[in-house]
């Protein structure tokens, strides 16, 4: 369980063949993000094939709701948002573990 | 990054009044991953908010896409599987991750 922190988790729906360019930008935002207080690690995450339905999700921690709201408030990330092509599609949101298994 | 492993993710779409049962439901499938040979972890997160697209990700770790699908592959565990109702739409894929960012 991750201590009184929270889990972000964004589920990207986007084609196959825009996947290369989308990193890219998505790297420059995420740079924002890691000097913004409250904010843990982030890893964005590929899939393996190009049939799976949602080519990234990326998972992030932050020390709390309000720290994560707080930088996905600052002006410079909100600029950057305004980038993301019409083909991407973002399912943003936050969540908590609530089963979890390590290996015995 | 994950050394030499795989991120194995599953996004869930399911009506939220679904959610209580599955997660109970899954809790006993996913202890027969848990004793499974490379089973890293696994975490269940559920969404913090009820319209949330997807109410449930699973992010878990194997040593290799290969021991995840042995474990998969169990009769036990595809027997489980059958039991999954049918409002529950999952979207299971092997990851990698691409980018990584961790507090300064």
């Amino acid at each position: 369980m991750v201590e009184n922190g929270v889990t972000f988790i964004n589920v990207i729906e986007l084609p196959a063949d825009e996947v290369d360019a989308f990193v890219e930008q998505w790297r420059e935002r995420a740079k924002l993000m890691r000097d913004a207080p409250g904010f843990r690690d982030s890893r964005l995450h590929r899939a393996q094939l190009p049939d799976t339905r949602f080519q990234l999700v990326n998972v992030a921690h932050w020390d709390s709701a309000e720290a994560w709201e707080a930088a996905t408030g600052q002006p410079g990330f909100r600029a950057a948002m305004r980038g993301v092509p019409g083909v991407v599609s973002p399912n943003p949101a936050l969540y908590d573990v609530v089963v979890e298994f390590e290996r015995p």
